[in-house]
């Protein structure tokens, strides 16, 4: 494989789809979201992404099968929304800067196949936030940014930069004259935060009148909660240990003396 | 050298042939499996194949004759089993990611021509086992899962990945139709293990019928039984070593204070 | 995207043109320097330079708008002089040594497109200089070199390497019989400095007759010069508190023993 | 430019040439050897090798003018000799794996085209000798060894692998029917050695009947050892100093105590 390249294994007629990314970043904010909508939506998989510059190693599942990292297309059709959705995500970004824009053409190029007039990426953007993340937006119109700041997001005014995936596909989407936006959830970014996801597919929600059901996300984000609360009480016992252990060297070092 | 390509020097017409791969990796397990089986089967080479994505240096042998590293393939005729017998193994692994999805599509592209229908891919599986080691198995097919399980393999169920072309062989097969399994030796890792390779030729022997004497083998693990005992030795002085240093300097420090 | 390649969106027809470059690097001399240029000269931007070998993010401006990194050229026509210019500027150099090769040689191709004759390279050249940054030239042709130490410039006569595309264009230019002349501005390098952008600026306008008002820079110089005596008198502080802890340090110490 | 080329701006009709090349490396042993080779033999330049692969910067001479890095082709006729001899060095090697396979891949494209039949690269080799430097031989025949040791140097029998272009133009030789040695100075390696490059070239001198006084190697040796033994000096006083802080240290801390 010297190429990236999409395979499509089931024929899709797809009526003015909106393509919706996410794939593995921080908090894995864009990867969850589309899980989620995913199994919410009941997505139907037709269409795999592959390229050598996924990092090289497969994966095994649970009997034994092993498979190639890739990213993987699904759709949703017949929704009561104005669009088809196509939702993507994957195992891995590019390993190399090429292949990061490589990886965003070819995608661009596969939305335009299907006839796919706006791009929505996902990502994660780094703050300590502590109740309800928010979802910053950028894109490549203003019209798009005023759909999703309706819709409950933020327009970026920070001038930080969009990195990966999620950002290079905005960059070169003007090239294909296709409209991008990309939906940013306040994340720690060093767990899975799945509450950022929940505040970014609201606002994917309110866009596209997607009819998600919440719940599922909701026992993540408790699950996520404790987790996070473990982790913080371990390392507060590390630090206290920490404490206590140099004040025995101190006291040591003192008898020597 | 701009591309991996193999080289075929002697003409062979080969009967459904399975082949078989260990690259250095891991304990050197599929390497030592390889080197054995090509010894004892009595397998004549008949291939290389080259790639500018191996190290730049070449090898010397004691006659002072130079060499690019490469892989070799071998083959075996007229065994008292079912298939012939391609072997393959090399002196490195390719050294960049492109070069590790590139080398692992040329042995599929070699692999068709010769009509090969099943591959076999060595490696180690990192694990501080203590007296025999397990062969954790992963593969395309359940088919082939349950011949590997039957002759003595035991089943990923870890969903631990696969690093290397021993994996992405196993990934990229399936686009070719050919079916494969990938055989981990559980193995420290850190040093050549023939005691893990033997587990695993163990494991080919049955599936594939192969008759394969053992006697050179063990005299392998022996010396590297003894090479552990060796190190471990030098480690445990090197350790006590430092704490008598240790008590030393402590003496120092009373006085001088 | 799998090749760097430019796109003019404006047809421009110009008169022997002197092509001048100024990429991020040491100081930001050459980016302040053609900043400056372009806002004084009224330059009008004609066309892009894109690159997969550019760093893989996407900048967001304040309106939330996105854009791939890339590179610019301007025009200026009309001018008192015998030339019309371009400028080129961007916000990146390439991340890997094939990609500046490929950055520097489309660039001679777009110059040569367009007629050009002659391109100035600006870069920063490291040095603890105190008062008026001196301007360092090295060039394809004696004659460029005349004409630019008679403009104020001092011939480079250590045989330091340029780094990056100032200095691969030279490196290039003569394979497309154009002249070339890269101006290296003195520098401490660790922050913007606007100081030796002026120094670059004012050999650029008495080899060019540019007509190039200076006062705006002078305030870039200004805030510049304050913002390093800030940073001066930060890291003295943070000296000076060093070595009160490391007293304080030093009495414990004795009253424990 | 986005491949490695050669670039011939004399025309030369040569008789049976042996190529000889020293790029930088280990002592920079192969370009010492190189120069000296060029001196002596007044080789005149015949033709360039460009590379994207090498490093992105350029060299500025003592007048201010600028090139690429590159390597450089010379020849030299009408030897009392058998054949005619091409001298190649250059700047730098490779930066990138690929880089150093196409770069050897082209010289011997270049090799063939003027009907080489035999080439000898010449290295270092990492070894703490005292008075005169082996020359340690590795080579495609056992003919050509031979005629290496007749010459005095010594066949390698230790499997050290060869590093680099001097490595690789031997493996690939043999693709292209060429006959290819390897000679490689012993050397401390982290000096410029002339002492090596001086065994290097008596080898040399034995093996074609090269006529070369070696009155100016001598003086560059006088001065690298010179070089050396201020070096030496220089880290023994620091040595000396440090034991000193040590012990003033020492008495320091006992007072405090």
């Amino acid at each position: 494989m010297k190429n990236t390249y999409t395979k499509e294994f089931a024929p899709v007629e797809l009526n003015n789809p909106v393509l919706i990314e996410g794939l593995p970043g921080l908090g894995l904010v864009g990867k969850i979201a589309i899980r989620h909508l995913i199994k919410q939506l009941k997505a139907k998989k037709f269409a795999y992404l592959y390229s050598p510059h996924f990092p090289y190693f497969v994966l095994v599942n649970k009997k034994g099968n092993v498979r190639l990292l890739r990213g993987a297309f699904y759709y949703v059709k017949d929704l009561a929304a104005k669009h088809d959705v196509i939702l993507f995500t994957g195992d891995s970004q590019s390993q190399t800067i090429e292949g990061q824009y490589d990886i965003a053409e070819k995608m661009l190029t596969f939305a335009k196949k299907h006839n796919v007039d706006t791009i929505v990426t996902i990502g994660g953007y780094r703050m300590e936030s502590t109740d309800k993340p928010k979802v910053i937006a950028a894109g490549t119109t203003q019209q798009i940014l005023e759909q999703a700041t309706n819709a409950g997001a933020t327009v970026s005014t920070t001038g930080s930069p969009i990195v990966g995936t999620a950002g290079l596909i905005l960059g070169l989407a003007r090239f294909k004259q296709i409209t991008a936006l990309c939906l940013l959830g306040e994340t720690r970014g060093y767990l899975p935060d799945p509450l950022s996801a929940r505040s970014v597919i609201e606002v994917l929600k309110n866009m596209f009148n997607l009819n998600v059901d919440m719940a599922a996300l909701d026992d993540e984000i408790t699950k996520a909660d404790k987790m996070v609360t473990r982790l913080q009480k371990i390392e507060e016992t590390r630090a206290l240990q920490a404490v206590e252990t140099r004040k025995e060297e101190d006291k040591k070092t003192t008898y020597i003396s």
